[in-house]
């Protein structure tokens, strides 16, 4: 159970290497030639990367672990650590963890001495099907996720299905909401129909270790697909990126007015799937049966669906959430709208604000 | 007198404007279109800012003056302001200062939402010949120069020669240097026939304004042939890129030796020259005459070029910041050499450490 797969994003190579294994220091430096390296990981991933490291003599920078740690100073530790550990230019920094060590590491690697290697050994879900794979870095700044980052694409990615063994059912939850994104944006359907066997094992308490060939190759297809978008679009400087943002929108409007850690960024994505296509149905993007049938899947996988989700906060939050989101594409709300077969960016006049109060109460539901 | 230069850094483009005036804020927002945007000064140049902005409502970032200032603490101001500001990924940072300001400011724009736009009016002579042009951003950490950066390039720079009539002599000194610098790697001579008039002039008291016909053209020579280089190598993965750093080695281990603020970079720089000079006699590759006229030319302009140099501090630490910048390039030391026309990089092990004792102790000296 191997599969590698090769992407170019502007200047860069990513090679990522899929498999059931993780991989040993020595695979490590025959794919990066280094003359010194670093592990960084955090708390949950300590014995993780310690495994990784063993019979070399590698400094270690544990950082605390979660989104609350994902700040400067987190930063300033792993840079710190570089510098005692004497490394150049060439020097190589080995991520080991989720979404959060791999932003945190891969910001470092892009800044220390204006950029260094970077490897990254995920150990999550999510991690897997998105944090690790396409350069996006960055910290949390001013209560502003990512406000701070770089892209900065590591050179080899190792997804080792045996690194989920100890996941908690929760971090499963937070990833799958992301493979299930990715599915709705492919074209022929072939994720999507390995997801709809999936979600009701899922929902009965399984992970899916269980079905390891299944997950391998859902796993395969979001990497692939992924980064066929992030090659057409490396820096989100035109709209192809931006597909992946499917329900992110809505997602990060319900963060931000639940307040952040309430709910799994998953969660929060699988609410707004299906939110993108009420919104889509009202806007006559998406076919209704094309709606209905994300929500059916999301709710296969026992998501919270309801408007308003009983977790929301304050609208006037929400709202604030969202515009503060358009500030980002030139004062205007940009949403990713699912079609009969993939999705499209709508950003334009087009999306009026008064449209929201009743898509997010309830008003629209199909 | 006003001359355009294009270069293109990789997926960059860098358009230089020299010319006599300081912009106007009319002309900035013509060349780069932005919705929102932030001056970012130091105290020197708040006025000239000040000035720059007049009959707009641009927030202003106004940062302690200095090398001390160029810090983390620094750029998490910039990026402050330009948050308060409601910058989104096309807001535009407009750095008016010297390297100080616009490597903090550039470094703060190549990481503001994973990069925003980004233009330099640059007002020192050092900052016109070196640090405005060639994408390289950063800050200090850890008491080492420049450990955290990137390579970012502005869009447009903005070199006025009516923004040096208030430079100190201190300031014209330092930049005079990397002029020289510059100059000794034209293959032509012209810049350094230029330079041979005004040596005496300046060592004689005068600043160069006087001479504005000569400067303009030396500050042209000078960026072009910087962005040539820098074109063919941007982010310095190859030798190209690391001609610009003839003298720099000695330069950096004698600001260190001497404590980093007690002699500029430019008398730091000139000194260096004037040593990679006899290092290469020594080594049989700048022939004598060469190393003499790039002492005398140094010499002409009143810097001081004596072994070792009176402001000197240990030679074990004169010592370790050699070695400290070793580390840069897989271990090896690296020096760039003068040739009859140019220079050439020298890194391998044809440079042993035992060679640099009695160069820098003055038995050397040509």
């Amino acid at each position: 159970m191997m599969r590698e797969h090769y992407f170019t994003f502007g200047k860069f190579v990513s090679q990522v290497h899929l498999q059931k294994e993780l991989p040993r220091a020595d695979d490590i430096f025959q794919d990066n030639r280094a003359s010194r390296s670093i592990l960084i990981s955090d708390i949950h991933t300590e014995a993780i990367a310690r495994s990784i490291g063993q019979n070399y003599d590698i400094p270690h920078c544990v950082l605390p672990g979660g989104e609350a740690a994902k700040g400067w100073p987190a930063v300033e530790r792993i840079l710190a650590a570089a510098k005692a550990g004497g490394l150049g230019r060439d020097g190589l920094f080995i991520a080991v963890g989720g979404g959060v060590v791999s932003d945190l590491a891969a910001f470092a690697a892009s800044i220390y001495m204006r950029g260094c290697k970077l490897c990254i050994v995920s150990t999550t879900l999510l991690g897997m099907v998105d944090a690790a794979l396409g350069g996006k870095t960055g910290f949390d700044l001013f209560g502003i996720k990512n406000l701070a980052g770089t892209f900065y694409p590591a050179g080899h990615i190792y997804l080792s299905l045996d690194a989920l063994t100890t996941l908690p059912r929760r971090e499963w939850k937070s990833g799958m909401a992301e493979l299930i994104k990715t599915a709705l944006l492919e074209d022929g359907g072939e994720m999507e129909e390995r997801l709809k066997v999936l979600g009701p094992a899922f929902e009965a308490g399984d992970l899916l270790l269980g079905h390891d060939g299944a997950l391998f190759e859902l796993v395969s297809a979001s990497v692939r697909l992924k980064g066929r978008i992030v090659e057409a679009d490396p820096e989100e400087s035109g709209t192809e990126r931006a597909l992946l943002n499917l329900g992110h929108t809505f997602a990060h409007a319900l963060e931000s007015s639940a307040g952040f850690g309430t709910l799994s960024h998953g969660e929060a994505v699988a609410w707004g799937l299906v939110r993108s296509g009420e919104l889509g149905h009202h806007m006559g993007i998406t076919p209704l049966e094309r709606a209905r049938e994300i929500k059916d899947l999301v709710l296969s996988f026992g998501y919270e669906i309801a408007t308003p989700h009983p977790k929301m906060g304050d609208w006037d939050v929400f709202l604030q959430a969202l515009r503060g989101d358009k500030k980002q594409w030139a004062g205007k709300l940009r949403f990713v709208i699912p079609t009969a077969h993939g999705a499209q960016v709508v950003q334009d006049d087009l999306i009026e604000e008064r449209l929201l109060y009743p898509l997010i109460n309830g008003e629209y539901m199909l």
